[in-house]
């Protein structure tokens, strides 16, 4: 039996335009590996590859807070070592903590040979925002262990969707820039127009459907956020700019990423794709703002083993 | 040239639960049937086949307004004679308007050998909405034009999806008492909580999702209306015990049909269909209120030629 492996733990893309709090989806790009160990004693190890500074008390920390939950079901028969190699930077608003969270869930899984459904992982993983964020959300761990796009119609009961939908481009710019979840949050109204909520849930159902149609102008028309983005992207300096020149340019739309400061743009053609990082790194370059930017795909797999796996064997 | 033609206009459901002014489902039953004659002079005759008192100012019709539209782009070169039967009673919240204003012009299209497209025929049969209640609508008006399930993303500029879903059954209920379309939207909140939006918009994903996917399950849990249907439903007596014992009686769910007071549900077997007309039945006649009910399919086709046509040739 395989006692130790090593997988990519992917970022995601929460807050889907007109999909917020309940669409996500999975990036190749960039992720997080992690080292995970199959230990005979219910302990649960955590370790930076990197020099990161993480949290190392599993219950304070996101990787380790879904194990603790995991080995509690396994009535404390077995623990885990977690060593992290931290890529996605925490607070870019692609799914730095929910990568930690589903990539040590998946791989203790894998060397627990699929004991759990994936929800089940989803389950557990959500303890690892709830670390992170003091909230339980799914919208990035779900697309992180289904891979793909993700609806999450509830939390409670949990209610995963999987959307089947085209092989597209994704850009994603991160300015260099901290924006708070909970400031994010903070500034939004607790109530909104039903005239606008109309509009918003006309676009997700034209959004869901274009995905599954693999209609693509469809996707394109219904990448409208008319509640959230109007008050979320200006926190996020040059938003307005990248969005207008990104169409300009062809990509179909796109939006903030998870609560920003990442600004994510749809493309067909990897062409468009590559043009829209271009533009974005002018854009920033012109402001002054230091930024990671991405030219990467939909990924349908979710969590997946590195390619580089050596296992050891017991 | 075939010069006259009789054609069925079916009811619909607008207001699709979770999908409030942006859904809408078309019947086969009721119907009404719709003589139209094209003439060679531009003018449009409205008659009531069977005494139903109509207007017969075409501009005031609902019938009559969308082919003086149409009549307007042909230049003035033809008009049209329409001959009514309403079996449809306006105030159902089943479509009656939209059924007459449909009609009309697909006829009216069939005699001009399909010279507009199913979108020129939502734009003409909008007037005859705007007509029946001041206000330019196409959630009755697409499904009746389109069949099946139809999606409008957006009125202007127009934007109306289909989505593809399973052969369900659709039992309707119009219990006889008048909830006007106007009252029924005055009493509605003009501000809603974020939180509700955001469960609607969770659950019209999950509920084209479901259609797309032919998940009957997906389809249950996503009918679901946090928004309008607690403020309007107490408009309708009964409508809490119809459906919950509908839903105990086997049926996926459903809602009120448009702004009521009919209410329908969805079922996947003709047998759970017919059950849940028994208990809407009994419900009604407990209550004391006369209705009508109907045990009917998701009409995948929209207007069509009436079974009984008899064409006169020109």
């Amino acid at each position: 039996m395989v006692n130790s492996i090593k997988v990519q733990a992917p970022g995601t893309v929460a807050n889907l335009v007109c999909g917020f709090d309940v669409l996500g989806l999975c990036l190749h790009e960039p992720y997080d590996i992690m080292e995970v160990q199959l230990l005979d004693e219910p302990v649960i190890k955590i370790q930076s590859a990197d020099g990161y500074p993480l949290p190392t008390d599993p219950q304070r920390n996101t990787a380790g807070a879904p194990l603790v939950e995991m080995v509690k079901e396994l009535d404390n028969s077995v623990g885990f070592e977690v060593i992290i190699h931290k890529h996605i930077k925490p607070g870019s608003g692609i799914g730095s903590s929910a990568a930690s969270a589903a990539g040590a869930v998946v791989a203790a899984n894998m060397l627990l040979e699929n004991k759990f459904s994936k929800e089940d992982l989803v389950r557990f993983a959500m303890f690892g925002e709830k670390v992170a964020s003091g909230v339980k959300h799914a919208d990035n761990i779900a697309p992180c262990i289904y891979g793909g796009i993700t609806l999450i119609r509830s939390i409670f009961p949990l209610d995963i969707v999987t959307i089947p939908a085209p092989d597209l481009y994704v850009t994603v710019v991160h300015p260099q820039i901290e924006v708070k979840t909970a400031d994010a949050r903070q500034i939004l109204r607790k109530e909104v127009l039903l005239k606008d909520a109309i509009k918003q849930w006309g676009n997700i159902a034209g959004l869901v459907a274009g995905f599954m149609k693999n209609d693509l102008d469809l996707i394109g028309r219904s990448l409208e956020d008319v509640i959230i983005e109007p008050v979320r992207s200006i926190l996020i300096p040059g938003f307005d700019e990248v969005k207008r020149k990104s169409k300009e340019a062809g990509a179909l739309g796109g939006g903030i990423s998870g609560s920003g400061p990442s600004i994510f743009m749809l493309s067909k053609e990897k062409s468009t794709a590559q043009a829209v990082a271009q533009l974005m790194n002018e854009i920033y370059d012109r402001i002054g703002l230091d930024r990671h930017t991405y030219v990467t795909k939909i990924n349908h797999q979710g969590v997946s083993l590195a390619p580089t796996l050596t296992p050891k064997s017991a």
